[in-house]
């Protein structure tokens, strides 16, 4: 759409002028930015190296005292193509999150939906709504929306694990809300890993009285249990790689409404087949070595490793020893809201480029 | 409605006469029979004694062979209450089926659900479309609607073992299909207990694409598992009994849409409370020893025997050492078609008489 | 599977007998009757002739009268291959119901669904609920599961109507509850039509507060209507038939979570596609002029004459003036339970006989 | 939490930087603005004058064509809570869209989904996937995610309608797909309200083959038919007020998974109780005058203006004479992520200021 012939620049200009002054704007002038023909991220595929993570984590640890009326001792990934915003990707918090010998992290609640993915460590627990989660290398701790927690560390080592949430969906819905646990720091605990007894049988449930929550009633996924669900998967589908979900039991969907989980085991049998899919990931590496080649730049990923994946960018993966990556997605809302695409290609990607990481 | 003052009962005769004739039926005079004011089942509370089961299902393995052209060596649970149908309730059908040493049932599929349930024995398996699962005691198998399945024993021994159909409500539904496999009578066996490789993760499943089956993938529940999700449940309820459900876990749903599977694990700390629900059940002891008050009428039970259990019917479960209750029931079909209803009460039954079983 | 060789009849003759004192029954010797290779319903296609129908309800008017304590002045089709059982199908009850001029049908509720079908008449209500619903020829009226629901009539002229229920079905899984209403013998009357003003907008519904039954709120739907939508669909797909089928509107599904009722409007432009499904049906003429082949049974009909159509029967039907006919089916429960399957075959079927009605 | 005692400021800062320099943010820092106590939305209430969009729109008429390659002639509400960005609200598109006199906007598809409320004129028609809608005033016309659509005014006078999308949101979920329509600016007309006259029946659906999109099928909803609902709305609730959400037939919900429409009809009874509820909205006032109130600040409207309204403000409305609204929302994507949130308040509002439109 273009002005019509004849008009002056000067009507043009009073014109966009008059629209501006009176909170319009012109679609013309910007549907290709409104409209691409595919997604444009500013999410830009990033990796943050665990070596950095840690280090800067045992600083923070040494600085930043953890008292009532503050928040959580967090180091956010911020995504370099986001302008300075604490995101790793458009839809996805990602954090790392440090808790000192002894420390406590004081009781509250949020709309945003939280998981946790425990990279080390032991010995250390989140109490959501009174259920002390024991927390180990491998678990998955979920914090749904709007639930109590704290986190709680009486061992004589520092913990270290990784924050997963939807927040920046939650921000721009404008759906946030927040409450500090009263009166005291911590909830009372009424046992440790309630709902593993309750909601963690193998194929079965509890029979059910009443509704339930959208959010995942079973708080804590095991690595052990993991572990086998992969072997499993491997042996039944003889492939070089296999995908878990992990899943709300009472309904076979994602943990969370909001936040898909999963654990993605790699042979060393050569490139995974390239895929792209709408809505973005972050992948932690549990454990192995290898890369990932997003839209054609590498990444050399080791463990404790975090990369976050744009929306529709072309993803393989590539190892050199066994490796489990972890990862989170925006799936859940994209496939609840009828956005969701996914594309697969037996063909290689190029690499045409290699990221540099910052140390 | 009662007939007209004045009219003659000859006049009334050949109105009668006359509907009859024209196959119309008055409802005036039966509709109490049509519609009581609760559940008037002709199913009636029943006991089948594990000892007497075992040696018939021994004396049928002498007796009757299985060819080609037959079908299951299979010992029906015939109600009294159901006018010789060969049925345990008015919705359920309940068995033993006995596999001699060295012999196979031959494959078919149906559209009635079965789901095994496996009471003693080793070595023996049920290929499921096939996948050929492995039956241990306590496991539970299913052989969903439409899929093709036959029993294998290899072993030196006979194997027994329960099953279960929604067999009457399909046929009251005029809704039975059967298809024998073809050509050989035996499918061929991809694996074994692939099933539970691919949908037996805690927690977990299978990264999905496309549309799955309203019946549980998963196609075998082993009893190593179950006794540890009910342990797990007794300690977080710390009742005197705790029941799970069995279930597809890519809904959280009853196994088969047309069947639910429970277990009931009972310590000897006195009655449970009373309940009835709509809607009949088979309970299989797995194991232990005690008593179940249906309608005031005593069933005393051990390891193996069986029992019916009409619909609004009222029941407490007593037991003499800590045992273990395997049940059928119609539950999700009452549940999708709006129709269930569940009344608890905390006050004990009182126990007018006893059941005497034929041994 | 048959008898091993070398066994005598007399041992054979003894283990059945045992069996039978022990309430078990072979499988081996009835498979075939319960597993058939496709449906072996018992209901007979059959056709009960308007002009009987209307006789018949006339005497029972006479004959017969409504007091409190008794019921509803009823005539049900009693499908001559259901062994006297008052149902039309195996899984649907049918009926017509004569309501006198100045009579009212005292109040009740009951767990098996209704709906009513006006074939001629005007100024008659059924309140539901509360909720005077007004009776013309072609409306379709709900008096759902557990709904209170009363007929009156305050005309000078006796109304007659199509009943139909899910009776046989809810009575199979012994889950039919009764209650009268009380202490008066009817409701009072909140309003006329209100679910239709409420519930009836053309693509809108009110905003939903709160939990909704699985059974349409929407108690009413008009002929005119139906009229139109029958009307637009045969623009739109410019067929010489159409079908609709009525829905709840809170979830776009069958009025009953176990009935589905529909329309078809057939023109005279010969004989529909051969189709059958899982499942049995009965249809209402609600005018015109045509046959149904049943499984090469023809049944000539015309106005206000009544047909039931066994399951997994092939079905056409043929016009010689434009006709609507007014169809319910067990199809919502066949759908829940996985057992639907549904045919169509574009060759004609061939007419092998006649029905004789019995007038 | 605040840096530990003894702490010097010259080591934080250097922590903060090397915290920046490698992609890293603390949350104490800003937890409070990423997780307030409720909802602070960028969003502003703010107020758009139908007299002045009217003008600007007839302004655009005049001095910019459509030609191919360009878009619509679309002037799009920019809240100035937004720095800039061309959205109404932060999830909320909200446009007027000209088309001038023999003017098409040629065929294009795109992921985000639309819909079009017409506030004035006759003889135009969108076309959607070849099913030419017409368009009048008070009618809606949806033009879901990925379906083509071109607009067509044959007349000899301009139209303009009101444009409202999900765009903001399927923006921030990096999942906007577009394609233009090829090879020709105009898709081929099937035939015009084909959709109204299959999906539009009121309490019926054509029997369904196969599976639905989880938009509506229904695309047009007409004005007489919305009048009649709320009119019967208003008898049978006897209420000041009204409101009706338009829906997808086939499963009662939103029309888009992404978009929710309503009408309020509101009297001139005084101030409807006050409301405020997690999400954001977009009133456009079909007809009538009067205020309303959003946290204090009193918004002046007349027929076409144009309001909206940001999360979790409290909101109350008033009118002078018998009023019509017409709005959009993103409470569809709230619910489908549990985030949404309602509460209602009987005591009125206070006005403590009030809006001065730039006209």
């Amino acid at each position: 759409m273009t002005a019509k012939s004849g008009q002056t620049d000067s009507s043009l200009d009073a014109f966009y002028h008059d629209l501006t002054s009176h909170d319009l704007a012109p679609l013309w002038t910007q549907s290709e930015t409104l409209m691409p023909p595919q997604p444009l991220p500013k999410t830009r595929p990033w990796l943050w190296k665990w070596s950095t993570l840690q280090a800067l984590g045992a600083r923070a640890g040494k600085l930043i005292s953890i008292d009532r009326g503050g928040d959580r001792r967090v180091l956010s990934l911020a995504n370099p193509g986001l302008g300075g915003e604490p995101f790793a990707t458009s839809t996805l918090w990602g954090a790392v999150q440090y808790l000192g010998a002894g420390e406590s992290a004081p009781g509250h609640r949020h709309t945003p939906g939280a998981i946790r993915f425990v990279l080390e460590g032991e010995g250390v627990w989140t109490t959501v709504d009174g259920d002390a989660c024991d927390m180990h290398a491998g678990d998955l701790i979920l914090t749904p929306s709007w639930m109590w927690h704290d986190h709680n560390n009486p061992t004589d080592h520092p913990m270290i694990w990784f924050d997963g949430l939807d927040l920046p969906t939650v921000i721009s819905l404008d759906a946030v809300f927040f409450e500090p646990y009263q009166p005291d720091e911590l909830q009372p605990v009424r046992g440790h890993n309630i709902s593993e007894r309750i909601y963690g049988g193998r194929g079965s449930l509890p029979r059910m009285d009443g509704h339930l929550s959208p959010s995942s009633p079973l708080l804590v996924y095991r690595w052990a249990d993991t572990d086998r669900a992969l072997a499993g998967l491997l042996e039944a589908g003889g492939g070089p790689s296999a995908t878990l979900e992990f899943i709300n039991p009472t309904n076979g969907r994602s943990v969370l409404p909001t936040l898909s989980c999963e654990m993605h085991r790699i042979l060393p049998e050569g490139p995974t087949r390239t895929q792209r899919k709408a809505g973005s990931s972050i992948f932690v590496v549990f454990n192995g070595v290898g890369h990932t080649v997003i839209d054609g730049m590498r990444f050399d990923w080791e463990r404790g490793d975090m990369l976050a994946v744009p929306s529709w960018t072309q993803v393989t993966h590539e190892v050199f020893e066994p490796s489990n990556l972890f990862s989170i997605s925006d799936a859940p809302i994209l496939k609840a809201l009828n956005l969701f695409r996914e594309e697969h290609s037996d063909s290689p990607q190029e690499i045409v480029s290699k990221f540099e990481p910052r140390i």
